[in-house]
């Protein structure tokens, strides 16, 4: 898996505010008509301060990014799940104390005094990605392995959203490599707690008996030649591989995307993850492989922004 | 689990004759325009002959049900996987000889004289399904649990295809129940080498040591307190509804449907089944429940008809 990534956003036609929100920093940037960068911004997520203090911070993002009131539309892209229709968190981690039941939608609207597109941080991610297929009509499968496991799907150039906006979280699926450990989610067997940056380290923990700081001391291990960080690895990726695989067997997408934190790890994991993904793959499906996004570390912001060009907007004033 | 199965197919507004292609028989229907049967006809699959021999039998099952010509228009669900918008079958097993590679839409078009829409006969069966939830624009999810693992995907009110038309194939899923065992498409893991009627029996002998002539013993043992048996067919409904919940994490569908012979077996297998199934369910989910399937053993000649009315039709002597 390699590529050049792109860093312009793609065009809007209107200057365009893109925040992505994440538990510990808000990045922002303003966006010309022709998808290039005008000014970024970034501080802290006010985490422990409440969902009124996130949205105040926000706000001041915005304003950081466009001083002089450019914008005719705001992107927000957010951790959480998020339901772009009524702008809601619908629940969240308490990686952000009291996110879930937020409006998002209409309490940035009313803070800017801007028309708000909202979803959560894959989906924005996933759509530069969807919007780049030919035609920008294809299907698209993303996933975003980092701190999580997370995603998002595409049928037919149409991000999909789900019943309460919950559509795209690979991380829950039933992993035999993930066998009896506990996820996240309260559930347990997912993919999530054996493929994720602290699934990987966890697991490097419970081979070798001895903690590590983080999962890049496991990947130079593993670089090293170290036979439990190897593993640590390879059985995570190899377990993302396969249920990508087997969502593709079930999807037919006709492109697989991996991105997030781990696959930057090294190409033991990217290699790996190819390999268990292709051996799932149902004979008309040949061919296809997991590739890296097109875009860069900016990818959330210019998702956020282009998330104006395919949502409903939430306007300012506008409550129940 | 449990429910009346609707035994009248959709109004389609014409005559329409719904044939169903399995390995073993064909069945044909005649359908007025608002959707009573009135003719049906079922004949054996000459499934050793080849192709044309097999388009033969479904156009002579055609003309069993319509002697007068009546019908307009024709739909076929077969098994393998099938492309709606070529007309052709993408891939199939060996249990109808040559079918892989077949003009199934104008090969039939051409026997008939009559425009023919194809499609799987999981999606057919999951057509009627879906049309039934209000508005007729939600999001299904269809198991199919007999022989095989298959399914059906739909989203916003419209059924999934998937590159090659291979969307919908949930017995290729990794599932840990599975781990180790070979699956029929070459693979192994997967959901369908144990979740399925022979992946349930299977699975009875290497615990017995002991051969079992057919799933249905199996049942019966079970419902005896067999404690082998019990695990065999709690294994395999744990797994599917594991898989399943795990599938609705990822789709957020407003409906699960699961259907099949293997379902019918007893209460142990929906019981188990749907228990998995929710243990496996994110936050926002809680409150989806798998159901039986709203239509009854008609369900995939009504669901053949109902084609007609939603996907491409290839009309006769349109060859490349």
């Amino acid at each position: 898996m390699s590529g050049t990534p792109v860093t312009a956003a793609p065009a809007t036609g209107t200057v365009v505010t893109g925040l992505d929100l994440g538990g510990t920093k808000i990045a922002a940037a303003l966006f010309a008509a022709d998808g290039t960068v005008l000014a970024r911004h970034t501080r802290p997520t006010p985490a422990r301060e409440g969902a009124p203090a996130v949205l105040d911070a926000l706000a001041a993002a915005a304003a950081a990014v466009d001083p002089g009131g450019l914008a005719g539309v705001l992107g927000v892209a957010a951790a959480g799940v998020i339901d772009p229709r009524s702008g809601m968190v619908t629940s969240a981690t308490d990686s952000i104390r009291g996110w879930a039941g937020t409006a998002l939608g209409t309490g940035l609207a009313d803070r800017t005094g801007l028309p708000v597109a909202c979803d959560n941080d894959v989906r924005a991610t996933a759509g530069p990605e969807l919007a780049a297929l030919p035609g920008g009509r294809g299907s698209l499968l993303f996933a975003a392995v980092g701190t999580g496991v997370g995603g998002a799907l595409a049928v037919d150039g149409r991000m999909l959203h789900g019943a309460s906006g919950v559509a795209g979280h690979l991380g829950h699926l039933p992993s035999a490599e993930a066998a009896g450990l506990p996820c996240t989610c309260g559930g347990s067997g997912h993919l999530e707690a054996i493929a994720s940056g602290p699934g990987i380290t966890a697991h490097y923990e419970r081979l070798t008996g001895t903690p590590v700081d983080r999962l890049e001391t496991v990947a130079v291990r593993a670089a090293e030649g170290d036979e439990a960080a190897v593993r640590a690895v390879t059985t995570g990726a190899a377990a993302a591989g396969r249920v990508l695989g087997g969502l593709a067997n079930a999807l037919g997408p006709d492109r697989v995307v991996v991105g997030g934190g781990v696959p930057r790890i090294g190409a033991l994991y990217g290699d790996t993850l190819a390999a268990a993904f292709a051996a799932e793959l149902m004979e008309p499906l040949r061919g296809l492989r997991p590739e890296p996004p097109l875009f860069g570390h900016d990818a959330a912001v210019l998702g956020a922004a282009a998330l104006t060009t395919t949502l409903p907007l939430h306007h300012p004033g506008a409550h129940r």
